[in-house]
């Protein structure tokens, strides 16, 4: 099974909700991708159709923003 | 391990972001609440703290607001 990316950018909302969706489907289900910590992120992010941080880019192509962090408009 | 529950109110983002979760979690471990046909669950959610749907409120009590659907305050 190909793995669920997600995709943060280091805010305090983003720190919690990774917590808890590690936790919710397993590590070794999901890459974390600090978009703060890592630009070449970026342009994976935009691709995947990434609005806003947090958001959890699932297998199918599909992304779940969960609660709100920051828009990517503020990057 | 308690199941997490998915709160949704049946709209169209409402019923796409529960089959990704389903898939992503399990459906073993997570029961699905659809508010409009179980109108008792609406002071189970407002109890979580569910502020719009869909939502998922983990076994720890943290809630993802996932996309937006629709908000509580519309009901």
């Amino acid at each position: 099974m190909r793995k669920s990316i997600f995709f943060h950018a280091g805010c305090s909302v983003c720190v919690n909700v990774e917590h808890d969706i590690v936790n919710l489907i397993g590590d070794d289900k999901v890459e974390v991708v600090h978009l703060g910590d890592n630009k070449s992120g970026i342009g994976e992010s935009d691709a995947a159709g990434v609005k806003s941080v947090p958001a959890l880019v699932m297998p199918n192509g599909n992304v779940l923003h969960i609660n709100f962090g920051a828009s990517m408009a503020e990057g």
